[in-house]
This record gives structure tokens, C-alpha cells and sequence, in this order.
């Protein structure tokens, strides 16, 4: 209700702030009987992990998961999954200069407007790192998604001016990792590092966008009116920091677009019922219709730059002041494990939400 | 759960199918003593409603709302508000073929392999009727936010490629509803209604964009984390039928801004702080920050279309098909009254939700 | 959100007040392809009906369900079902004398002072004719139970100092609706009835307790920690007008006992695991455990009486005042069908809350 | 959803397992400005402890708060505040014999039915041992109640045939914790003291009851319909372990009563407005109404005897069992903060959703 929980059935909570003791998530609703491992988790942390590469917050972190309930000798109980990740490279004092700031495009002036009180350091619950809760969580669902044979794949798209152009299913969905960007195509993804570094170097950030699709989701998931599945997808991605916007299948091309050349004509073959084009982004009335789901985010240029800025300090007078503490360039290759977890959590939610009396 | 409530204070919940008796909308958590009346609903639904123009649908509804609980002598009592918009002309009888239809893009396909049953005349539940519910309870919404400040406006940006360059600033936003296209610059809007109609006697359908703005929102509307001000109001606006994305502020021009570009500068005159930019959109860390909250979202060309088409029957036959029954060749101009009502349900649901203990 | 919902799978919101238009209910999450019609739901309305005996309330009402969504062809479709009674003798004239006055053991204080704001007219929101509203989610509920197998009885135990002492084991289940009193044991009913027709004749009213059992309630119903199946029966129970007690099983008996002689020891035969006793009331650990769900509970007599009393009016003078308007000098015959109706809903949620992931 | 929560506006979810690493709870909706620190939680933990006294479990736990987030400097910020208590004296050991045996009026068979999978250890998830979690969470509700004048008193009222006769009004309640029965009344609680001290050396347990009055809660809280206070306070008593049953004001002995001796008369002197008696429990139309809410709770014996029991094992054989680990003989003295936690979540939660907008 104040807005650290999502979902119905597969329920999640995040807590901890960025320097504070520990991060963490309880899952409930997680059903019995999955394998889950801290190894498990800690596979997914470390796609997120910084200091993963030279174009990524330098914060040290091992971010190891430890699981405190919910789960007996390698299998979940049906109970709450708690899953710990201590904080271990806080840095609190490169911060405390910030204590009294409102540093541009951060939400220090909002979050001490609207609480009146706030853990200033390094964002407190306002900061990125929240997302490793996400992403542990994320690791759950995975299990469970991996069980039902529906696997979720996001890759960066564009940084910047540099767009990959190619379409999903040209692309080798299983060399995302291969690279530290996380573009699927060796040549854009060398580009896109370069160009990052340079930022970098300048003390500046970069936007870019990433590209999701959803294979092997049976037909079904997403319920009608308000819990329409690209709804609640919508709203999990929006809620990851610095994500400004989302479109499904033909998105904002599909605006100028008529309806007898955006409809996907239904047809089947042997086995299955498919549709010839995919502009709805396998969504259908919000309800997946069994084709690919897919989807495109946008990510801002991370508000931390090395640079002078003007801005107001808690008393409201006029300062200078130029960012300190480590941070990303670009978060767009760490955002992608964190859109694959939220995407994930969804999807599970739904699978479950969708379960059926028996007949 | 089912997913036909929405909102945690402010919660909405409809009821009702496109040919069934009527429609109808609870609202449960609506503050007392708020002045409420059928007329100032019906204000409301008139905007929505088909027959309006000569480019919407031409069915013939008067939608009248019947309030049948929770306001006494025209203020409302804090108990549920009950909403109800009975359905005058259906002509099942039009939708008799399409029984044993799957027509392209629409719902037909998902619902019944999600339920097993459904109730086909008009798109049942999935049909964009249920929106009058929808703006029946904006409508009650509208009146909490009048009473704060607060004031929504959504027009139509763009339909198919003519798509309005001026700036909202620009705009007389009090002129929207001067022209059935709802689109505030006559010039572009002449424009649009020409296209639309030419659309409309092809038998096709066209998509568009609607931006929309909040003005007088105070600072510290939202919740960190999932249920960022952003998020819930991306979620409900997806939630609309048609709708396939939405971005806030610089949105996905965003991808390609530094971000020495981007950060919106706090600067403060001798009563307000504000930013000197808005490329956040008015919120940040998922919070709004009193200025303008902006955001664009686009809807796809509806899916009836009076062209013969391919698709399969029931039984999993190919087909080829022709759309009947009464259609919007552009929805965007009946979108307009209903992204505004979304918003502004989740506007009073956040505005509730940060009511503050009295120190 | 507002306390006008309940259920989390199977959730019910239900609207209107005594002297308003009409009464309903919006059931969301019901599954599709139960058998549903409005002679279902009339059969269990006639069981709470005003005026069905000498000893009722006699405000006349046909209480007739009308179905506006969720069904299709006397089959539900799994979308929401809107049920609405329409209020037909609201005398709300009789109640004009009341607009002032805070009736003694009324909820007229508490509204006031709650909202402000209030329709005063028979109680408007707090009158147990809300119950209506139940008991027509309740006939729903009650067709997925039977579907499944699972019977609700209630039957009235007590009325004043007359106790029905027989073990519900010993009575016919079958003949609870045999006469006006419900109470399946027909020289104790007798005796109730006369004193019930004594009381009326009073002008007072009388408490008195009601029993429940649930049989064939398959094991692992009810979720651990707090929403234990006999806390959500709880829950629903002590939310029915008049009620202020429930105990499950051994109840407040079970203080004065040792554990050596309340534990209920498990055994078997053949196919079954059983408790050879059931101290428990068929519920361990807040699941079910196969066993009879047994459950007591208590209401106080109805506050409206005809009798001189003392009060405040809502300008907070002294005053004097003698009750007026239909009412019941006991609830409990018309108890029993909501108790059963509540019952029965919880145990549909919680039946859908159980649904498994298969192997 | 998967009932390890509880709460709209201050919501709490708990998680751990008797034998695993910890047991924690998230606290989310917690207002911000709060003084809470590690030992005002500690206080109330004392309270709760095992080993506090010769009469309750002798399980070796320090439980000490670690607050993990949503406390900056000794102020709650209004993110979510994490609370974890390490279990130090697991001794698992004890329960490896228990693994394959579904002791009797546990909830071992209805949590392996349920899910299939299980911690055994301890009871798990169903151990009483969660209820640490609950103090914790109710230790800071406390705060709140503290800040608005809002007092909670539970005590031992009876054990076992040992009843203590006096009115709440006639005794001391700041002198609950002056023994280590929790009864108020020097001589009854000697008494009880010395018949748990019997009881326990003869391996058996006994219930009893708890009497709870919470003082100063202001005119208003309870939400109408479902979520009436009492039912609200119901639901979350029987969701402690061992509760049976719970009555308000009148309770069971209301059902003896007539109107005219249940009603509670209004009066007013020059300052408040008030009833001659309180058979309401300070709770109508499920409002509070200013005046003392009271209620009583009932707990079963706890199911661990040390004593030969027949039972089943996990294959459904028939066999004798006797009890081991560390037990209460009776749960009443612990359980009364466990009560008081709850009624005070229960009522800040209420408090919160009470909150206005302002004229």
C-alpha cells in the first residue's frame, strides 16, 4: 500500500536503503516445491552487480544473496522467501556533503517534501540499488517461469544515437551476456561501449533503450480491464529508476498506422494457432495470445554527473555543485537484468493468477 | 483481483458486458461531502459518448448515469458510490454472426481460451463500452481534484502522420472540446477530421497520439518503488483499450539526451521552487514535484474494419470475414475524455494516499 | 480499501443503503462456467427476506436478483457479475423523525461523527439490508461449494435463555428451513417462536447465538499466519450487523481444558485420515484438516426496540425517544442465511487461493 | 495474498521459520517522524521472550531488534522498516524424531497436506515463534498509539478453572507486569502461577483467556461493512496461534439479553459525549465510539504434552508419540503482548485510513 509491495499471487517487498546495513525482499506466495539455491540467486545479482565492468559504478559490492526463510534443504515450502543482501562498500561519507542539497533530476527535493525526514546517503530508498531486491526476487520467478518453458530475453537497443537495428529474431538471444553492454550484436554492442566510455571520461551520462521479448508464454495470461498484462508489465518497468516510457508490439509507430495493415490475421497450421504479423506485441484485449511478447523501454541518462551544476539547497538558496560518489555512465547494461526480473514477476503473478478449477 | 478494481483509496470497480442490460461503476473510498450530482456525470460521459460526432461510432446511447447509492442530497456520504449506465441499443442481433469468429486483433481468441466461456455480442467485457464506467467514476474524480487545484487536460496530438508540432504551452488547453477531433488548433484539427472521415469511408480505421497535462498537481503525489506516480498512471492508461505505450516528460527522446542535457536545474523565486526544464515530466523518484506533469500515449487503429479479411472461425478453420457492427474509424478523440478520467482517478488515489497525520 | 470489499480471489464489493434506490453486489474473480441464474439467487434471498414469518421484520420486499454482467446463457463467464435487488417499500417517511437523533446502540453517532455527512434514512449504509447484498454473493458462492462438494449449515442454537443442547451431530441438517425459527429441533423451535412473539409483542428484542458446520471441506483450506481460515471466517462473521462473538471448535470451553484432554488424536481407516475427537473444529494451524468446521456465533439483540428511551440528538440534548420503523425483535432466523452466505464465501476464496501449480 | 501479511495503510509482513536463521518483519506504511529505536522494540520483545520466567518455554533466545531500513538517525523516513531477531537457541536436533510424525492438534498434517513440502523443524512456519515478528511490528505501532493518546491493556483473566472475577475498572493495569502470570490481581495471579507451575511438572498444558481494553481511542475508527474495527481486531486475534474465540463488549452473555438491557444509553456532561453502560465494547456499527473497546480472548492448551500419545506417522501408521522440545505449559502469560501487539497494528492501521482531507 505505501507502494514497496507488487503483485497478487506471487507477492514481493522490497526494503533497505543504499546505505543502510541491507537490502532486501520477502516473496510470498511463492508456491512449494521449486529448487532454489542462494547460488541460483547469486547468478542473476551478478549481471547486476556494479563494478561488473568499466562502464559500470564502480561501488564494490559481492552482493551475495542469503536466504532466511521459505526454503528447506534446497526447496521453497510455500512459506515467505526472505532473501537478504547485506550492503558491504556504503561510503556514507562521500555523501554527507549532500545532506543538505537538492541535487537536479534526483528525488532528494521530493522525497523531503513528502516525508519530511529522509536517509540522505547516496539516496537513501530513492537510489538504484533497490533493484538488487528486485532482481533476487526476479531470480525466483525465473525458477518458476523456466518450469512452465516461457523464457524472458532483454538486450540494449540503443545507447544514445547508436541503434541496433536488426530485429529479435535475427539476433542470437543467448549472446546478450557476451558482451559488457548487453547488445546482442558484437559490432553495435563495441560501439556502444566506446561511446559510453567517452561519456564517461566527460563526467557525463547517456540514455539509451532496451528490448524485451517474452518467448514460450502460453495463451491466457493477463486479466481484463485493469490488470491487462501489458498494463501491469507497463507499470513494473515505469517503476524501475530512470525508465521514462514503454510501447508494445507496433508501439508508437502503430499511431500512424491503418488498421487493415496493423491487424494480425489469425492462422494455423498442424499444431498451433498463430498470427501472420505480431503488432500487438502478443497481447491481445490484455491477455496473451501465445505469439512473442514484446516490448521497448526507455532509460534517461542517470541524474549523477561529474559536472557543475546550479541547483537549491534545503534552504532553498541558490548553490553550485558538482556530483560526487560512484556512478553509472549509462545504466543501460545493468538495467537489463532488472527489466528481465520485473517482466518475470509479472509474468509468474499472472501464471497464477491464471491457474483453473479442475473440471 | 480479477482484475476489474483499480486504486487503493480512490478504488474503482466495473461491472457490466457491451450488450448486456447496463454498465456501472462502485467507487469505494470517494471522501464525504463532496457535491455530486447525475448531471455532473453525464457533463462527463457526454464527451465519450458514440453518436457524438460524424467520426465516431453511431451508436445511439444517451448514457445517463443513475447514482443508486452513496450520495444524499447531492453530497456524497463516504459510502460506496454506485454508478449505473444502462445499455438503450445494443443490436445484439448484428453481432449474431460473429459467434463462431475469431476476428484479427481482437479479443475473441484470448478470452475464450482463457475462460472457455464468453459472452461474444459487441466484444463482451473486452469491448471499449466498459469505459463509460470508467469515466463516470473520472467524473466523481474530477470533483475531488477541482476542490484541490489540480486540472487534467488531454488532446489529440497526432492521428496517422498530421501530428501537432505546436508545444502544449502554446495551446489553448480550455479550447479542446471547440472541435470533435479535440484537438486545441483548429487549423491542425480541420486537418484531422478531413483524414479521419476519408478513413472512415475507405471502411478502415487509423491510429493517433493523445498528450496529456496536469497542472496545479502539489509536491508529493506517488509512492517510491512500485507504486511511483509514473507507474500508476502508466498502468491504467495501457489498461485503456487500444493503448499500446505511453512516455513521460522527454520519454524516448530521452534515450538520446546526456545527461548534463536532461537534468531538470531547481531554481526558486520569492514563492516557488521550480525547475527550470521539465524534462522529468513533474515527477521524480516517482514522486510529482509541482510542475506540469506531461506525458504522450498512443492508441492503435481499432481492429474493426469494414474490408474483407482472413481469419479462422472457432473450430479453427481459415476463414475470410468482414467486419460489421457500429465502429470508431479513430479512437482517439473518445479517448480523449477517457485518459483524462484515468488520470485523474489515479490523481485522487495518490492524493489520499498522502494525507499525513496531524503533528 | 474502504471496507466495502472483501475477498481476495472471490472478491465481493457491495453497494447501497435502506432507503436508496437499490442494493447490490459486484462479485470479481468468480470462475467461468458455473451454472448461474436468478432463481439460484431468489432461493437464497426468500431464506433472509423481511416479512417471510409472524417474527420478522415486516417490510415488504420481493428481494428479486436481477443479473447485469457476468453471465451468458445461464452460464457465468468468468467476467464480473453484477447482482442488484431493487428497494421497494423503503418508507423512508417513517424515518423523518430521525434525521436528529442518535439512536441508542445505533450506528447513528458513530456515522455522524465518522463522516460528517449521513443518510439517516433506516440506518442508510450501517442497516443490516446491506446483508441482502451478501446473501446474493453468498448463492453464487455457494453453487462453486456445491460444485465442489462442500455443504454450509447454520441453524439458530439460542434465542434468549432457550438453548438447543443436542450436538449437531444428533439433529436433521435437512429440516434447518422447516420452521420460521430455524432451529432443526422442532420443540425447542417452538418454544422459541413463542418467545419471540412474546418479546415482539413487548415492544423489545432478544440475542441469541447461532451454530455452524461445514462439511466436506477437503483439507489444506486457509493460508498460515493471518489469514487463517477460521481469522477470515472470523472476520466475515463478526462483520455481520449484531454480531459480537465467535468462537471455532472447543471455544471459550477450551480454556477450563488440559491439553492432554483437548488434543484431538489423529487416526485412520481404510481411506480416510480423521481426529477421533474435534476440539480443533476441523481447522490446525489455520488450515483445514478434513474435519467438520464447527463454529458458534452470537448476537446481540437488534437496538431498535419500541419502547421509551433515553438519548442525545445530534445537537447533543437530552431528549427522549421511542423507536420507530419495521424491524425484527430477533435476528437470528434471518441470521442464519447470512452466516451461511458469509461462510460459504470464505471457503470459495479460499478454495481458489489453494489451486496448485501442476506437475 | 499468500496470508503472511496484514494491513491496508500500515502493513506488515512477516517471515521466518522456528528453526531457520531468523525472523523479521517489513513494516510498510509506517508514517515518518516516529523516535523509534532497536530498544523501544526490545521492550517490548522482553515481554514475549521465552525463558522470562519458570512458568513459560525455556528456548534460550535474546531476541535483540536489528532495524534494517526505514530509520535514519532515530526517526522514521516512511520507507519500509525491516526488523530482524536472529534465532540463537534453535537446537533442531530435538525435532529430527519429529520429521516423519503429524502430531496430534498441530498443524503438521494440514501444512504437508497443503503444500506438499515442509519445515518440520520446530513447526516451522506454524510455530508460535513468528509471533516474535508481530511484537516487534507491534512495538512500533505502539509509538503511534503513544504520540495519539491511545492506550492497549490485555491481561490474564483466566486460566484453567482460575477466573479472576474483578472488573477491568477495579484494577491497576499498569501493574500487568508486576508477576509473571500477567494478571492484574496480585492473589488470582499467585494463585494461577502456582497451577501452571503443577500442570507443567505433570508434561501437560491449559488454556484460558485474555481480557483486553484499549483506552483513549478517538470517535471514528472502523470502516463500515467488512472492515468494521472489531471485525478487523477479530480477524488478526484468531490469527494468533491457539486462539479459539474472541467476544466484544456483551459478548456470548448478550445473546441472554433483551434490547432494553443491551442498549447503551447516550449522555453528555460539558465536555464529551458518552453511553450509561458499555455492552457495545466501545465499538457500533463497527465505529469506535470514544468509549473503553473491550473484548476476551480465548487460547487452547498448546498442543505439546509430554506425554504418550496415539498418533500417525507421515505414512499414515499408526503410532504412540510422546513430546519433546522446549514448550509452554501454558501460553497465556506470553500471549498477552502478542494481543496487545496486534490490537495496536489493527488500530494505527484504522487511524491511518481515518485520516481526512482538509477542509
Amino acid at each position: 500500500m505505501a507502494g514497496n509491495s507488487f503483485g497478487k499471487l506471487f507477492c514481493i517487498t522490497t526494503y533497505g536503503e543504499s546505505h543502510g546495513p541491507a537490502m532486501g525482499v520477502i516473496i510470498d506466495g511463492c508456491p512449494p516445491g521449486i529448487e532454489l539455491t542462494e547460488d541460483m540467486v547469486n547468478v542473476e545479482l551478478a549481471r547486476r552487480r556494479p563494478g561488473q565492468s568499466a562502464i559500470v559504478s564502480q561501488r564494490k559490492e559481492q552482493d551475495q544473496a542469503i536466504i532466511l526463510s521459505g526454503v528447506y534443504e534446497g526447496i521453497t515450502t510455500g512459506t515467505p522467501i526472505a532473501i537478504q543482501i547485506n550492503n558491504e562498500d556504503p561510503k556514507s561519507k562521500d555523501y554527507k556533503s549532500l545532506e543538505n542539497i537538492f541535487r537536479p533530476s534526483h528525488a532528494d527535493y521530493t522525497y523531503k517534501a513528502k516525508y519530511g525526514f529522509r536517509d540522505h546517503r547516496g539516496g537513501g530508498r530513492a537510489s538504484a540499488r533497490e533493484t538488487v531486491a528486485r532482481v533476487a526476487a526476479g531470480a525466483v520467478a525465473k525458477r518458476i517461469l523456466m518450469q512452465e518453458g516461457i523464457e524472458v530475453f532483454s538486450y540494449v537497443q540503443s545507447v544514445g544515437n547508436i541503434f541496433l537495428e536488426k530485429e529479435y529474431q535475427s539476433l542470437d538471444l543467448n549472446s546478450i551476456d557476451a558482451n559488457e553492454v548487453r547488445c546482442p550484436d558484437a559490432e553495435t554492442a563495441k560501439q556502444m561501449f566506446q561511446y559510453i566510455q567517452d561519456i564517461k571520461k566527460n563526467g557525463d551520462s547517456i540514455g539509451g533503450t532496451i528490448f524485451t521479448v517474452v518467448k514460450g508464454c502460453p495463451v491466457g495470461l493477463g486479466a481484463p480491464v485493469f490488470d491487462k498484462l501489458h498494463a501491469d508489465i507497463g507499470k513494473v518497468i515505469l517503476s524501475i529508476n530512470a525508465c521514462k516510457g514503454i510501447e508494445f508490439g507496433s508501439g508508437f509507430e502503430g499511431a500512424k498506422m491503418l488498421g487493415s495493415e496493423h491487424n494480425d490475421v489469425f492462422s494455423t497450421d498442424d499444431n498451433n494457432v498463430f498470427t501472420l504479423t505480431n503488432h500487438s506485441g502478443g497481447i491481445q484485449g490484455g491477455i496473451s495470445n501465445g505469439m512473442d511478447i514484446t516490448f521497448r523501454s526507455v532509460f534517461k541518462p542517470v541524474a549523477t554527473i561529474i559536472k557543475e551544476q546550479d541547483t537549491l539547497d534545503t534552504n532553498f538558496n541558490k548553490i553550485t555543485f558538482k556530483g560526487v560518489g560512484r556512478h553509472d555512465p549509462c545504466v543501460l547494461p545493468r538495467a537489463v537484468p532488472i527489466v528481465d526480473s520485473m517482466t518475470a514477476i509479472v509474468l509468474v503473478d499472472h501464471f497464477l493468477r491464471n491457474l483453473k478449477l479442475k473440471k
